[in-house]
């Protein structure tokens, strides 16, 4: 039994939780949250218990943490993990600033521990057969990857001021994905957007739309378009277009039920947000992290994922502040 | 802590265990199968033991049973269940015989415990969908069904000899999913067949391939197209055309993944088989199972859709065997 | 140039009418029709001129009829123009009756005149591309035929009364489909059906909603649906199982628009109706048969296609009154 | 009856000869060409015959032009048909410098003769069908468009040296589409590419993959994606976000066939190319054309039009060749 702690008993903790619970050979033994209460329902619900930061770290049947708290608490949790000798799976982002990122990286190294970052989308099934058919040549080489990432409605205002603005809270994922997808680094970022979704959003020094161009160092393209707002839902896609073919991403919908009516024919719209949208991925990547513990496979996405993500957020943050082209 | 006991360690039997041990507030204790290496496998991977039935079934702890062993053994374990007055969870069907279905029928209501029948399709997010919009009076009145339903490949001939026919093994399913959502009762029914997949299959005295049509007391009308082979995986839909409009309850596939290539556009095939295409639905009926146990909620499918089914099957068989219409 | 006269200048005939002008190598003299104004205003549309049917068919310079006049005219026309020795193109039905349907086939056939019948379907690209990719084998051997035929709305009532039944004049088409696509004899025919739509066409002593079930020598088949109301549009679609697959003959729509909305995602509805639906089979029919006519090559539909699609109506329509399967 | 005369016989010359067949009150007289035997030959066709252009302009009966030639000759053609006082009908681009195309567009304003520009896509039944919905405000206002705009092969190196590069040669369009989808014009650029198709694209000295984003005096944002292969056919779609939801103009295919395969499920590809893709957007625009002509209804699409989607080409080039935003 590997026994576990989690940081964090909130919307995604909760997530967590249940994926953990339900992990043979794991035993989910302490939750840790500022809010005792909340961290104490969430281990009543699967027979843990509430702790500190302390005793989780402390207790040395611990082999593994998870990293679910608030974005500002993850490279000190990453750090004091990575001291402990614990296995870290943590959420993106690793942190907001690439400095602290980078010591989170060099900490993991140095303590010579796994640590996993939560970019779940790899572990989707539909975005998962799209890398697999791609490796498989279906396509030929990948040349163009158009991605769509667009939220059902803004977050508050309150956690826009917070977040680190739209590139580093929104499209680090989508940042990731292109690392992923089109295998290759980028040499060159464009970005701009705009606040046309609410002008509380611009006043708070961040975009709601936004659109960014990233050029690799095999000369092949990505374009990404993003929004805090899609009235149909939660709008994830991309497609590649390679020298063979082309593969799409589609999003996933609730129900297959088609309806025929004197206006139109409809089908349901994308999944509600990412909880839903991401439900098999958030227990695929909780499997792949301790089949890693387990059998010592390699993590498929790691804390230099999280860090190359950022790299790309703050070039194009850049980009869009100076409206210019940054290279990298 | 309800404490369960299940019969049948087979295919089926481990789909039920798992959404079992899943089930919050049950407790799953015994596995009984005539196969008792089977049985104590199962229930090792989810905390109980091996058993017999009389050991289950003297149990008074044991609260309710779950019958996912062979056909012929249905009725024997619904009337002993219900003699010991356990709540009864029964795979369909509930015998091959309408005089055994009776009788079984007959001893649930005497012994006034619950009997639950297994025809999942309507614990189906996909399918519920389609019926909670046509309550809502979505397409108006309902007047045509066309159910389309073919598994990927026929069964071994043994199993087909003692399978009860295409009519009760397979339809069963279409003539209760008719029921539903027409909302109504046949009152004449019309089959034919070929066997055009496998030989061995008509000198078993069956059909692969069947249609059947229904009129009910409404002058509602159903079509059913079934084989027993589908190159392209298994097939389960269905279209109700309305007054005001259609709904049609499409196949679920694994991805959402579209490919272009030099040939076509393609997107994957339905999930091979039952045990994919209804995995949302065999956990969505255990749950209601346990709700209907815990608060008194009413069954939605019980032992006289099973009966009713089975009256459609024998029609069904009779309308085939004699070419005529059968009237009910 | 060949030279044409056209019987009828109704709906039907003015779409021949302008096919017949679009056509290269063929001139389109005279419009035939007890309405003069009509014939007049039609033929002065594309060059022609009003006439009698005598001055027609006594025109020796005239090579081809197309007869697009009502149905109780077919019979008579054909019989005429074949004993002048003109190629004939005719719209369904040859007649209402099969004794007359047989008459003119012999006519015909006596005459050794090229006899057309207007089952535009067959002229379809998308029906067409079926037809090719079954021939090529992409799908093995053809087991099961499903057709779904659902006109827009009903015609009025005092249509229906002349209109032989909805077998014969609706249903008609997907008897020529079935014969085309499973390439077999029918050898029992099980129809039933209700009037759901309108009382009145069943005080008409018609159906408007039938279904049909036929079974062929090969042991192949079909079932058909029929409605004479779909609140959606036109709908005309089939589906083919083959040992090694399945090909789907979809619904065309207007555009290729897909909305998304806060309520679902949506596209257009089918096209209206046969017109609209059929307008590019109703073209490429036309040019076949002025191929036919210029370099002998065969005709894809003739009389006796007529007269059989007639007699599975006959056939059905018994099937229907006498509740009992037919056998052919 | 207006009397047309047409320059140039080649590829989209034959369409719009063609169509100018068919429109009704229309006599088309001349074709002029440099292949004075495929003049003579589409001349015949159509009941026309081979001219030069002195002749079909110095001909007084001749009231409009269509021109179909070479790029290089439009401007030209353009400024001796205003000279004339014909109406014009140009296929696009006006020219490759933008200082002749403004030339035109002053002599066209000074000769006060109606100048339509030939982009077609405009008067497609799908693209068409979102602008009016747009207009219609059924998803509110719009924010984001993204084009996606790739060929099925490239062309001939040859042409690529004289085609003015990939954004006034195939993005002209995509800008066109662009100005009338957001209904605003643009502020900045940025444009990038690679080539990944042919390296003797390269050499030449232009791109075969090619992306741009412009942001709009509303701060609208468009991103277009565009190659010269797409190895599964013609792919000319784009996507509108708005405030209230979302449009999409999809790709056109040959038929509604669906094929179930073993491997997958598969429709056709979309159409080959531009002349089969835009077939009915060639006729309507004709047909808008000849509306102007006669009923002075405005043109839809102007040589304006096409100086300010020249104006973003060169912009775009701009951007490429010094990899910086270009502002507008």
């Amino acid at each position: 039994m590997i026994e576990v702690a989690l940081f964090g008993a909130g919307r995604i903790g909760k997530i967590h939780a249940a994926n953990l619970a339900a992990q043979p050979g794991v035993q989910f033994k302490y939750v840790v949250d500022v809010n005792q209460e909340a961290a104490a329902a969430l281990a009543g619900l699967h027979g843990g218990s509430s702790a500190t930061v302390e005793t989780a770290l402390a207790d040395p049947a611990i082999k593994a943490v998870v990293i679910a708290s608030s974005t500002d608490t993850h490279a000190d949790l990453i750090l004091r993990s990575a001291a402990a000798g614990k296995a870290i799976f943590c959420e993106k982002p690793v942190d907001l600033t690439i400095d602290r990122a980078r010591a989170c990286a060099a900490a993991v190294k140095e303590a010579k521990v796994l640590c996993m970052l939560g970019f779940q989308r790899r572990y989707d099934p539909t975005f998962n057969a799209v890398k697999t058919r791609l490796e498989a040549g279906e396509i030929g080489t990948p040349e163009l990857l158009v991605v769509t990432s667009r939220d059902p409605g803004p977050p508050p205002v309150s956690y826009i001021k917070v977040s680190g603005g739209i590139f580093k809270d929104m499209l680090i994922h989508d940042f990731d994905i292109f690392r992923w997808i089109l295998d290759d680094e980028a040499v060159s970022v464009h970005a701009t957007g705009s606040c046309l979704v609410d002008p509380a959003i611009g006043e708070a020094g961040d975009l709601d739309t936004a659109v960014v161009t990233i050029r690799t160092a095999k000369g092949r393209l990505c374009q990404i378009n993003a929004s805090r707002r899609a009235a149909y839902g939660y709008d994830q896609r991309f497609e590649v277009l390679g020298s063979a073919g082309m593969l799409q991403a589609g999003n996933h919908k609730p129900t297959e039920v088609t309806a025929y009516g004197s206006a139109n024919v409809s089908v349901d719209k994308p999944e509600d947000f990412f909880l839903e949208r991401y439900r098999v991925a958030y227990a695929q990547e909780m499997a792949h992290f301790f089949d890693a513990l387990s059998h010592g496979t390699p993590l498929r996405t790691t804390v230099h994922d999280g860090l190359k993500a950022l790299e790309l957020a703050e070039a194009a943050t850049l980009s869009w502040r100076e409206q210019r082209v940054v290279t990298l």
